[in-house]
């Protein structure tokens, strides 16, 4: 609510077009969906753009699916990161108009109507075929978030001409997403060719000193490319979601 | 190169009017400024659409001067990051018309002519007043790179109502730069608040099990806010930068 | 013992009222209950206020169940927690009269005639739904202890009106609980919109750099908010616990 | 301001007896003291029932300077910690009439006619003499937010009856704050002689594998004693405030 | 490409033996694999001298005999490591002819007519028997790629006289491969006893404290032995690589 | 060997006594057992007064078999630790006269006609109920070795009077190892109150921050009490190792 | 005090051979030297053989000098460690006729007529030279607790026949010190040599993954030679007292 | 000494021409340096090819100087590394013929004659200006130790055109030594490039998550480019020892 809508309310309420107890309901309470072991952020959406996403890991079947509904009779898209096989099942029992991605653990059930947008362009691009699990949800998120997002597979500066092939390509990006794991080493190399954003996702991939991922996380954060942005391991999501943040703000009206 | 450039080359030495010598050239060796000490990257401005930035850093005082005298011959502006108080003064003394910032010890010495270009709209937000001297690196980094940047103040989350005065303000902005030290708390409420990306910057503001930025980093990578990409610990540069690659990618006709 | 106690017994032993024997019970031996696998603190409840109570995790059912016969002979409530699915099978089957709570993974047998003393105002607060097993433990275990303890959910930083709405709630209270993973943001938040202590605890909710829990206990020992003390990564139970102390202090003449 | 506050509020601007700008204002801003390179959060008194404490750690002697002037003229109580004797010199110069203590490194110039309030009882136990700066910190903290508070010095566990001889005195405490490095032993012991909340503060005395009180503060949190709460390595500030606000909690009307 | 290949390249271009499509294919793409959920590279047997080694921990087991198979068409040796029971079962199956080590966990299918070179002298040698399975990988690895290896089993440095028996032998290697857990301080002993390099493995063999490899990987990089570098936690795989390319070097032509 | 033994044997050759061959085999070469995946020290008795000891844990079932059949055959004692489930089966099947102990999961087959030798007086204190696996094979080891030692069970510190029980009983051992988990304090404790060394091992007892035994690890390394030695985390084993080390140079002629 | 020793006191008090006030202090309040920054441990020598030890690290002069002045009081003899050039200097102007050791960084100022007692063999190895202070520190602090303890020093395990030329001399050690940085390596190597207890120092000499000390301390809490066990990075001191209990065990009637 | 030299001194003995005593002196004590403060292995030429290196940090000056000396006397060539300004002085004052390189801190002070021996290729890639100290001290260490070295400077995966021209001189090399601080990227790339071993080298260069050359070091164990060997961070000298010790097997006769 900005200042110029506060003082509008104020006046309504002064004028007797708006009643004390909606004035103070507008005021102090923006909408939340409470369901007992949730607080729904039905308000994401107009905050930050997109409905709040839910986190399945943790959660109890009963739990997602309680999430689910909720969201639904708000009248809201639903998204869903990181559901396991058993949720997977459960949820396609219920909910079986929803769009699910094995690969990438996503479950994608938008408002009847929703088109995707395309709006951009966004290149998920992984160091190895390991790491296809994480730049999926990556790729997903953007997706469902409105960006037009590709994949390019296996690039790893081990052979840097698989990489320099897409060069072009990249070259022409509005955001690339880099997912790599054990030596984290292909953002560094992909930032110094381009001039977009770098979001780059460290992967769990990788054994002994890779660290679950921390070795990657640490190159990327120490990339000797400065236009490189970092998320969590494995946050194949998370990089989608900033990547669609960057496209929004340049293509939406 | 493009495969067309590349052709087009190629086309060109069939025809003679390329030499097989200038196309060797063109095609084996890009443009660099060999200094003995140092290798400088004179095509890093075609790639990534601004030049090699000097890390002052673990250098010399005169291994700077040199680095930054053979880009201004290149014809390049010239940017450097931690530049101590000596070579700060080193600097001055034989580069006199270039702008140097204290706090965000930098070092600026554009083209002759050179205008900010004031592009779209960035707020480096911090947490405390003790996170100036990186959050100004930020903005200083941003600004040369053509970003309209300004700064929030001193707004962290024990007091959460110095923030809510500014939201409007940040629901406009382009993209945000949060600089926090301590628990580094501040970007996840900012992620919530609005719907562009969100670049997080951990500072090594702190005691204890602060760690030098450690637990502020750890925070920020697993913010509960999805559009919050991370950087190194005290990297406003690096934060300037990434901010400064969206502005860009928006606004740059 | 006080000073005072310890002269009435030796002017006791002086005049012959307490023979040579007992005066050297008393002062030697406080009651253990030595049970060859354990030696159960008998005496804790007058010290501390509270009987021992039994961690489950890391012994065998049968070790925990006499533990528990143990306590039952000497006369105190007993309260058990980390109580795995079997132990609790098993506890089940020897003490049907026990209240076990399957979410907290508590086991709680107070002597016949236990009322709740319902002491006071804990509020235990959390971030998100996963947080939910841990926030339980803290919940139960204030209750047996005499506390009044109610939950709020999932009012994590990402949607901060979640929390605002529960303000008023929260500045009445003696003590509030917060309870998060991932970010561990939370209770810097909580901590500079109350008066009253704000004991923390980190879960191990979360992936990646969260580290099973490690991310947001940094956050919590870092909390700009100076009223925030911390407890184990999600030791629930040591939460409730200090809570009920308090609590106990305030009320308990 | 609570549902009910705002109601009233609104009902004024209905009724006309508060203009709109007023009611805007209230509703929107609440005080901050804004003064360039700090915003200082005026109203932390009215909700956390202290004013905010300035950190001087990281800020300029200007910087400390001009923040402490700011909140003398709003009118409240000023407190600052980790003074550096720098900053401790030059505050006195400025503000001559407050009460520096050097080994605590605190700063304190409340309101004219300001009294200790002496309520409750704490006591601040250290392990060991180096212990001492931490310990005084806390010591300070606490007075000057209300408490009576006394040191205990020198009573580690290696000789566990210089602290037997403390019980009777420990008893009768609200809270018991304890200060440790090296092993941290301390708290646990204390914990299981008395039954108030015990406030472990982990210090940076020790060397090899103390790592900087990282080993102290492991120490503490996997407490066999229940009764104990963490606050950050070195951190008597955080101690001191929250023992305060258990006090108060317990002792204002 | 030598510059000389490169000019030759351009004037036969110039000389219009080489049309442009053909120059610009081999100048910017070398030859990959292209398979969709991986880009092999083909060309890596001509930069490296050994084709690429497929990791197969973290993929599916078609995934894994796809990059088999499209190795296979390219007409190169397909070497593959870390393969899992399952993984072996579904390669058995399509690749009857390969030869797969179950200790060391490979899978070898070189071209027909394949034969081990037996270059060189490469010692592998183990400070116990449960680093066997890492020691044999070494082996394998480096056998497949033409050295002359050898293993000497359980020589800790416990009992320094079981090393002290194999000296002649290892004072007469190439290269010795130490592969130790726990303590890992094998590689410090045998560094001082030869003048050959000295590749070591920490293993994660060992607990506690072991830290799954880490200990062992510390102690080897701090070795007091100059001669000794080091490779990833149970890494026999790169080890044997290492010492493989150190033969080559010295033995082909 | 020593200089006067080397001397001797030396003569003895001059003088024709002993033949050139024999001398080298016992200067060049130590007893060893060469099994082909182990080579067992035969000459460790000579050296350390007790045979090598089997760590079954990383080994197969047959590995750990033909270990012991090797050392049988040799004329050893045989002992084995971190036995699992699995190959106490199978050496039970192998050797039915071994004495096994399943709460230890130790394995133990003297040679026939072995008594044990009850030196001295060792005692393992636990702090908990949970760190008696680790302290039964402290006492297996100490007693297989020689020394006579017992438990005391579940002593920890926040019952600090269960210790002072035993305080007359452990101030009259020879060494003392106590067993702790969590917080680790107890050994500082006991060494403050004794005067013989104290052995203290960490478990892992605990969960959260406990670290697997680390935190537990890094209080005993610091102990205020200067009488503490430590050993790896659940190293049960070497604890009684050292133990018995120290009561065969008190107690044996 | 043992049982039997309270009977004979309380029974003195029934006699009345001993009055009320002289028994409640005798058994409340052992001997302590409370000087305000400090609560020495004036019985510590009766409980642990030797007095309580001043860790001057941490203190102010003064302090120090002030813990020394109460001890010589109390007639017990005075020890103070890791006593920087300052503290020396100062103690030194007080307390002449102390013996400090500069390399040691010791004080002993023991009651006049002490004499060494030179019990038992104790040998301090060093891998390098390096190593020499924390070794000194071990070696005087033996020697003042009445062990025959000397060096052995730069025998690191990169020349092994430096150590085995000193192999019968140890093997006739009561106990060995071995104090190492880098690697560590050196005591898992001693400890296969011999029988007697081996105490291991990990020392913070190295750098890079040397880690100030963790890299030798990892190694040495692995060791695959069992009779080690290790005290805190640098604590020469501890290593000394840890080594002294058991010559005095051993040899003090 | 080979089992047939030992046959030899034994028949020897028995055949009357070499003396026990001389026969004892050879087998029992190789030639050391014993001066007090240091045991030079002075052996450590016969068994690894070049004499014992001196690391000069951690010892005085003079300890330093006595080192030089002695190794002088026995007639050794003398290389001493990480030499601070203040031992550089030192030395210089008394060994003024030595070669002491200032950015690479190494003294070199060989037998008079010598000449550098200039075998193989070996060349010293660095990512950055700032790694040059560590780059350099490879380079002389490989070059005192006989082979043909040189730099190649700033050549990092930022600007990927800048190595790539060094590709065919890299190509030839018999060992690549590649230096690289920050995110440690590089040896990944240079190891896919060619086929010859790489010895990488972390340096401490880079600030934040850097961590004093962790993330470098982490990236470079978990290197995709299966033919890197690493060594400790900022380790120049080892990387150049080994680099050496592979280059002398190869063309040493």
């Amino acid at each position: 609510m900005t200042p110029d809508d506060l003082k509008a309310l104020l006046t309504a309420v002064g004028d007797g077009r708006v009643t004390v107890e909606e004035a103070a309901e507008r005021l102090g309470d923006p909408a939340v969906g409470d369901i007992g072991f949730a607080t729904l952020d039905l308000h994401r959406r107009e905050r930050c753009g997109f409905p709040e996403v839910i986190l399945a890991e943790g959660k109890t079947a009963e739990w997602t699916e309680g999430a689910v509904r909720r969201m639904v009779e708000a009248g809201q898209d639903v998204f869903a990161t990181r559901v396991s096989a058993d949720q997977a099942a459960h949820l396609a029992a219920h909910f079986p108009q929803a769009d699910q991605d094995r690969l990438a653990r996503t479950f994608w059930l938008p408002m009847p109507g929703w088109q995707p947008a395309n709006l951009g362009r966004v290149w998920v691009v992984t160091a190895g075929t390991s790491d296809l699990p994480v730049a999926q949800e990556a790729l997903v998120t953007a997706r469902v978030m409105g960006a037009r997002a590709d994949l390019v597979v296996d690039v790893g500066v081990a052979g840097i001409h698989r990489l320099l092939r897409h060069r072009d390509k990249l070259a022409m990006a509005d955001v690339v997403v880099v997912v790599a794991g054990m030596d984290g080493a292909l953002p560094s190399v992909v930032g110094g060719l381009i001039d977009c954003p770098v979001i780059a996702v460290p992967t769990s991939v990788g054994y002994g000193a890779a660290f679950g991922g921390v070795a990657a996380l640490l190159t990327m954060l120490n990339s000797c490319s400065a236009g490189v942005a970092v998320v969590n391991i494995d946050a194949g999501f998370k990089a989608g979601y900033v990547a669609a943040r960057i496209i929004r703000r340049m293509y939406k009206e």
